[in-house]
């Protein structure tokens, strides 16, 4: 640390002429050095967490953070500052609790999943079916669930990069419509996640269209782990194993939710703007401090340094999403509002407040050039080319499919999942030296797509 | 981990004359290899925190792992396996929750502290009074607090030998009746702990005769510090910060709770007894691995290792104390009960399942021999000499106090204060590898004690 402090020191102590040599207003080394000295995106991070807290899409706290929004982006000096609302179906959490009432007792810690059904206040007791993983439930008989409550513990891989996400995260996103079509009365999964503490992930799950939604909720692992014992045991002895629930969410119908829009207008309109952002919903258990306060700090604190630095060539548009947990609602809004016209490049910040270790394009042959730039621009800062295609993010999904570039700044997401959707989603999970080091890899990249003098307007298929 | 266990493999094939070869039966090295390639201890704490669960002193949780208790003993092979009963005042745990209500808003984690008051089921709001640190809470005039609910935010420093637990634990045994003198409504503490996850550590308190209790509760690290940063903003704005108290506990009057005591008889009763033993009770929040199933699990699992090894000279008394938790009850009934006479030595293991590093003693000049035989003994696991004096443990306190000799084996404790009196306290933070090691050190030190000529009873003062 006391390196670090040395280094952030020196940077600040060299004259900024001589940063900026080689006479571009956005000159990488020169943003780099300014980012790696400002602690603009804590501040960010810290404000939201502290002033609003928990933001659950849909709710008068989203509302309440889209108000924070507005004031702290115009405080900044950005352009254009505004909310573009749209509706949504909004579901909100109750009671839970959980206790295994047979053969031992015990209770557990455990939240219910988005769009999870009610067990009623007075709950829902019944025996425990087992299942080692997803598959096995998927193998179950249709029928065998009728009036049992479906356990499902699978395990996850941790990785950097989060690519266990997509398999492992199964479990919550399918689990419970299957068990729901086979007749179980409820389920409970262990926990996405990776981490040892009595804190469960939640997170959304859907009922497919004619199927009745049922309680479904995650246990914390250390108690998935723990109904794991109890039922090796139950079993040996030939004992069901029982649990009572009780879960009172509820869907509150149709509220509104928006998507907060800031802007850094560029020198030349016709070139197509940077659409960059992080969503500024969380889920409701922890105060969305990774997930994503991190994002809608990095990516505006990198605005503003470019901005800071100069007038860019393009537009570069600042959106802090609205209602991405519960089914990227902001995302797929703005697409369909705005289209793909007039968009030059995506890039989202959602994993977190890790060191950026890989980048990733999805670039046309054209801007070959360009992404050579970049690569050199961030290899000084450790920063390697990745061989994966650049999703821009899950709220810019829905445009990056109409064609729009994308480029991705992956973060060290080794520690992601101990945190993710669980109440330890809080402002001390954030280094803030690393948040610096995702700031300064993104206003490099920023000042270069800003400015590339090529054309990176989407093209009809 | 491959080489720990090839290491373990290798111990087993070697023949145990071999092993035994200097004619001891109680051989160091013989009992260190059999106990590192020996999972009795783990057996022992997987079974208690699965099939028993939280176990808070004088309920009924803790009257199950009493009969849990017995029978497992019996079922080792001890001898005069027997409850020791006593009376005591019980408190139980209701519902809990903390809302900060002006001037943000935010659900906080909190648990009350042992014998805490109730807010009654509709709660308590009042304004917050800050203290830094519980010297700031003793200068806080008389009647100042009057109607408010009082918070010290007291960090806490992470060691190696737990040596903070004693300055940093007095916000929580003596916080809440200083600020019940001061005329304060509630009392909130920052959570005595080391770690940053969203689960309050509780703990006992007291309040002083003639003194009303007030309600009184931990908030987790991070709540702690969310608030420290609230209360930073509402000052700079000169605004209230409010909070929202529900607290139920309850005192439910006298019940019972009892020591569990199990024997390796030993071929000279005149040499007097070795005295080892954990607690059986837990906080009642998690599991009770750490604390104290290890302890409960290591000195039996040492036990066991030298009774199968052969006849020791003096008696082994394994003790399962009750009711350290909430006020060393347990082990004040038995000194009163005993007395000193025929207490050779008392070693208790009640700091987590760390590995042991050091070794401190409380013996008289007469037994320096038997000490050098220890610390040699010990010497080549990597467990080196203390320089403090044994205080044999919370429970044998008491009896220690009367003159008995003790010996503490140290265990590391760099992470204790992470889970200590949180939901968090669960099996999975106990690494089978350690408990072994403790084992290995347990037994070691049995071995010599309990073989020693020389004279170990407790001499009048």
């Amino acid at each position: 640390m006391r390196t670090r402090i040395l280094l952030a020191v020196a940077a600040l102590a060299l004259p900024f002429p001589l940063l900026a040599q080689n006479g571009m207003v956005h000159d990488p080394a020169a943003l780099q050095q300014k980012a790696l000295a400002d602690d603009t995106a804590y501040g960010i991070v810290e404000d939201l967490t502290t002033e609003i807290g928990p933001r659950l899409a849909g709710t008068d706290r989203e509302a309440a953070a889209r108000d924070w929004a507005v004031a702290r982006l115009k405080a900044m000096g950005f352009a254009n500052v505004r909310v573009e609302p749209f509706d949504m179906k909004t579901w909100v959490r109750g009671i839970e609790t959980a206790e295994v009432t047979a053969p031992y007792t015990g209770a557990m810690h455990i939240s219910a999943l988005g769009n999870s059904a009610s067990t009623g206040p007075r709950g829902l007791e019944a025996e425990i079916v087992y299942f080692r993983t997803m598959a096995d439930l998927d193998a179950a008989p249709a029928g065998s669930l009728k009036g049992k409550i479906a356990f499902v513990s699978h395990k996850m891989t941790r990785t950097q990069s989060g690519a266990s996400y997509g398999q492992f995260g199964d479990v919550r996103r399918r689990g419970p419509n299957i068990a729901a079509t086979k007749g179980a009365a409820a389920i409970v999964i262990r926990s996405v996640g990776t981490d040892y503490h009595r804190n469960p992930h939640t997170g959304g799950t859907n009922f497919a269209e004619g199927i009745s939604p049922i309680p479904a909720a995650a246990l914390s692992i250390p108690d998935a782990e723990n109904l794991e014992r109890m039922i090796r045991r139950a079993t040996r002895d030939g004992k069901p194993v029982k649990m009572k629930l009780v879960l009172t969410p509820r869907q509150i119908g149709t509220t509104q939710s928006g998507n907060v829009i800031a802007e850094v207008p560029g020198s030349d309109p016709a070139a197509g703007m940077i659409l960059i952002g992080g969503h500024l919903d969380s889920w409701d258990l922890g105060t969305g401090a990774i997930d994503d306060g991190a994002g809608v700090a990095i990516s505006a604190a990198a605005a503003k340094l470019v901005m800071d630095a100069g007038q860019p060539k393009r537009t570069i548009r600042v959106v802090w999403w609205g209602a991405e947990e519960v089914g990227i609602f902001g995302g797929k809004a703005y697409a369909e509002k705005h289209g793909a016209t007039g968009h030059a490049l995506a890039m989202e910040s959602d994993f977190g407040a890790g060191r950026i270790w890989q980048v990733d394009f999805r670039l046309p042959e054209s801007a070959a050039a360009m992404q050579t730039k970049i690569v050199d621009a961030l290899a000084p800062m450790g920063i390697g080319r990745g061989r994966g295609v650049a999703s821009g993010g899950p709220d810019h999904g829905p445009i990056v499919a109409l064609g729009v570039n994308a480029i991705d700044l992956q973060q060290d997401g080794t520690d992601y999942f101990d945190l993710h959707h669980t109440p330890d989603d809080t402002l001390d999970k954030i280094d803030p030296q690393m948040l610096r080091q995702n700031v300064a890899a993104w206003a490099t990249v920023l000042g270069i797509v800003a400015n590339d003098p090529g054309d990176l307007l989407p093209k009809a298929k």
